[in-house]
């Protein structure tokens, strides 16, 4: 048993924790808002260091980071939500104030591993990691390592390409996953439905999101129904290509939009089942929700803290 | 210093060969048809048999077999090309007659083996092989390891879809990077193309081939850089894709479609360039064709039997 000081960076939000290994309930934990009168950097540090001043016998720090991340040199290369954020070097700055070995990660890579270690992933070696929510993301090992390329910006789930020439991905690029079934492009779906005429109950709601969507499908409501298997349909499209492509005996599905259930799972496993190679793939797979929710990318940083993981 | 018996079973050929570990000059080699009046599986045992009887010093066998292939349980799981070959126990059936340890793996992942070994992945972590030929297989090593999955048939590089509801792939998926970018899809689109009435000095050509379209394409025919182009446009569209999922350092381009050039490599490189999501992904890439050619499989079954890997 040791003890670490973990942290989850988020667009909106920063949280801090302190655990003993192994398990999976904090000892405590603190928050604060990512943006505010000073700067991320130092509210992340200020927080941390709340808790490090009542216990002396941390013995490492993990911090799990939004957006592509290099694990090796410690360095946010880019946090889309955070102003300003591009190549901040975090480990760095972290081991600055606090004389402990500090690990960093990308928080979708982390909330795989903490998937693997403590949630529904355990006892797998090949395991595939998506959250499902305003955008996408992942995190995949395989033979109980994450795959995390040269410079640990692998596994980036969402940015691949699903229809050449499709709609456009916040990225940039056109027709990624993202762009088709994130809850963002659930919405967008609708809100074009909205402005061509369809006829719908979310006529005059404000905003749209994937949760009222949700609502109005469960109460039969055609173009929010259209919507969820829309997103679905591309989601088990490429999720079969996953299969192809890493042979895992585990899908993990997190995120917010997973919260609609069925609504989103069915045609999802339709979409696998009727993309899939050979039902080889389809042995001895699992295809769960996430056991952690939004605590998976603070156990994964506990996991790095504590195996001294790259 | 040891010495390995090793083996490739293609669909047209089989062929064995003895090395010495860490050596890429074979010390004997011999070849035969797959197909014949024995079993392809006794043609294979009865060519290992020939070396096997001239140096009884041989400490283990590493066979690479055309198809999905279990390595962890030694089976071959299908051979497309081989009739008959579903479910084959071929680990079992060689050890009954070579009393030394066998090892099996499919030959695109072997290959990402042997490149990774010995050829033009030398000294590379994190590397993608592919093979482009009548079909479009690969493997990928991450952090020195190949990605397996839980039955040895990850890194299908050729069965994800491109094109959702595109042109049918030989495993009966549509839209597949093989139904696209394939030595055999080049062709077809050729065929269509000159069915449809298009001009080209290919018009009386039989049977038209990658290597007769890539002639045509050097003496100017239209038809045949369009093959060539769409083919690459979307090789590169995949490979951007690898590289946001791998984040590899090398990308090894083999088969024999490859030695068509820059006719198949400017397309896919720009495409690459094109669909990339942030050029970080492009820092210290190299794409490279493949060092070891044909024998890439054949010596990636050294490293198999040299190493003992699964």
């Amino acid at each position: 048993m040791s003890r670490h000081l973990v942290a989850d960076i988020g667009g909106t939000q920063i949280r801090a924790a302190l655990f003993d290994s192994e398990t999976t309930t904090p000892l405590l934990i603190k928050k604060t808002t990512t943006i505010g009168d000073n700067s991320a950097l130092d509210r992340l540090c200020d927080l941390m260091g709340e808790i490090w001043k009542n216990d002396r016998t941390i013995e490492s720090i993990g911090v799990a980071a939004a957006g592509p991340t290099d694990p090796y040199q410690g360095i946010v290369i880019a946090a889309p939500n955070i102003p300003g954020w591009v190549n901040v070097p975090l480990r760095e700055y972290i081991s600055q104030r606090f004389d402990v070995p500090v690990y960093v990660g990308n928080d979708a890579n982390l909330a795989a591993l903490g998937e693997w270690k403590f949630g529904a992933g355990k006892g797998h070696h090949h395991l595939i990691y998506m959250t499902i929510s305003t955008g996408i993301g992942g995190g995949v090992i395989s033979d109980d390592r994450l795959i995390l390329g040269q410079f640990g910006i692998a596994a980036e789930m969402g940015h691949v390409t699903v229809i050449p020439d499709g709609p456009i991905c916040p990225c940039g690029q056109l027709g990624h996953l993202e762009a088709l079934s994130s809850g963002t492009a659930i919405a967008q779906y609708v809100q074009d439905g909205l402005n061509n005429g369809v006829k719908s109950q979310l006529i005059n709601r404000e905003p749209v999101t994937a949760k009222i969507i949700a609502e109005a499908a469960r109460s039969g409501d055609r173009l929010a129904r259209d919507a969820f298997d829309r997103a679905g349909k591309y989601l088990g499209l490429m999720i079969a290509n996953y299969l192809h492509l890493f042979n895992p005996s585990i899908i993990i599905l997190g995120g917010g939009v997973v919260q609609s259930g069925e609504l989103l799972l069915r045609p999802t496993r339709d979409s696998i089942e009727a993309n899939v190679l050979s039902p080889k793939y389809l042995e001895n797979l699992t295809i769960s929700k996430s056991a952690l929710g939004d605590e998976a990318g603070l156990l994964g940083a506990l996991v790095l803290a504590s195996a001294n993981l790259p």
